[in-house]
């Protein structure tokens, strides 16, 4: 078995030239659009998404064939999330992955298009190829998707989010938000991953869960940590602005040291709750690991 | 066989119900965006697009707890094009159905997240209901809808839109900025109503397709007219519009005469291609003849 890091690497070279090739062509009209969802997408980002889907698929044994749609189409979730959450009316942020954001590169109109697109494009692929033995268990991830992305999901998270602003929240509160904001797409990602392939029993998958769960509140209180001690050039993202936006964070409720301390606890939690998979599990394990450790 | 104006009346109650019962309730978390989410879609519109999928579900003998699904999801689509194409970056208006657009009534980043939102409860809707007999017909639907939104669907459409501000464009490129732009979601409105019921043979497909195409393009056409003719009270919407941002239109490409003989050729050819559907295809034909006659 390769070391993580290889795997890693090879794993996210290999969304980049998934993603190049879901994505329509720049040839396409309308060019900019393209040029737009293109430029959001390719050429820069973690993958963990996508990875955590890869993942989830070797522990069901699923064709890469099919995972790798799911991958992609989360990804592109992802990325239209970012541009929206960049636009002026939201975090008004210029920098992101390094570079300009979408806006600033293109213009606010074509962002805003861009992102919307962007989601369409990720029904597009999970409805326009066979992911599961049944279309019924299609129908099912479609559905699980929808709802990962919705007003009870991903967007009602970013809204709770901006509510928050100049408020005092409490932790319960605060871990309500991101539940919706960062996990439901990390949710998703893995159950959708591990669903391309060999079915799992109700207490597997509740398992599977609890581990997406713990480490997408765990991605988020990194993140948190992270916006803290790191600095803009290393995260490719303006550091601080959480704290200098009045947003309640983790460091902010709990301080510093607690905030790493209830990663740690996270992320021990994820692994133990995949450990009775074995083998099959290594790369969940890793991925885990790897999310409460980097420094990025 | 109730009159026309009267069956419409009826969709149009219907659909209210239908909508206020699937959109998630102000009572949940987060309110305001719910809040947000209601105020987009409910009182008012002229329904259009969920009034095209009962009627070519009655085509099919479609089970009306099917169609009404679909005619939701489209109407959701709808709503969220219309929120943010009146944001400040793109067509920035403020009156919409007579009412205050949804980012004056709240704020940008709630109507920018509401959209977004809709976006995915249009795709959670069509995956949470069995809509067709199999669960493969119910990916191809739901595959044909991704498409109308995306960006070679609806998205790309207002892109084009865009990018023709201030230039010169010919027909044929008007015709294909407006069958993305209003055609694409009116052409699946129609084939997803129809695809809830018995399955039609591809002649019979191919001449509801032909239908859909002619409708969503005579659509486009009165509005130009009516962007011309009418004025903002009766529109409920700003009038002039098109023409004051120097967008190429119907109206300014071929003339007000011609523009309005055109969409009466329009509204014959589509008569005709549901014609052989005989009595089931009535209201498909009213609805083609109310769009073109329409004075708002």
């Amino acid at each position: 078995m390769v070391a993580f890091q290889d795997w890693a690497r090879e794993q996210a070279g290999y969304m980049e030239g998934v993603l190049a090739e879901l994505l329509p062509s720049r040839d396409t009209v309308p060019h900019r659009l393209h040029g737009a969802m293109r430029y959001a997408t390719l050429g820069g980002g973690k993958r963990v998404r996508p990875m955590l889907a890869l993942a989830a698929g070797e522990l069901t044994h699923a064709s890469r064939d099919r995972v790798k749609i799911v991958a992609a189409a989360v990804e592109a979730i992802h990325a239209y999330s970012l541009i929206h959450d960049d636009l002026p009316c939201m975090d008004d942020d210029v920098l992101r992955r390094g570079r300009p954001t979408c806006h600033i590169e293109f213009d606010e109109a074509t962002a805003l298009l861009a992102g919307d697109a962007l989601q369409a494009l990720a029904f597009q692929l999970v409805s326009a190829h066979t992911l599961c033995d049944s279309a019924n268990a299609q129908v099912e991830l479609i559905r699980l998707f929808a709802e990962a992305c919705g007003s009870r999901g991903m967007a009602g998270g970013q809204a709770i989010d901006l509510a928050n602003v100049d408020r005092q929240i409490s932790l319960p509160e605060l871990e309500h938000m991101h539940m919706l904001k960062t996990g439901a797409l990390i949710r998703a990602s893995v159950l959708m991953g591990a669903l391309c392939g060999k079915p799992l029993s109700d207490a597997e998958r509740g398992r599977l869960d609890h581990y997406a769960k713990c480490v997408g509140l765990a991605f988020q209180v990194v993140d948190d940590v992270l916006d803290c001690e790191s600095n803009t050039e290393k995260l490719g993202k303006t550091a601080g602005k959480d704290l200098n936006a009045n947003k309640p964070t983790y460091v902010s409720l709990m301080g510093l040291t607690q905030a790493k301390a209830f990663a740690a606890e996270l992320l021990e939690d994820a692994v133990a709750s995949v450990a009775p998979f074995g083998a099959s599990a290594t790369r969940l394990t890793e991925l885990a690991q790897f999310i409460v450790r980097r420094d990025h």
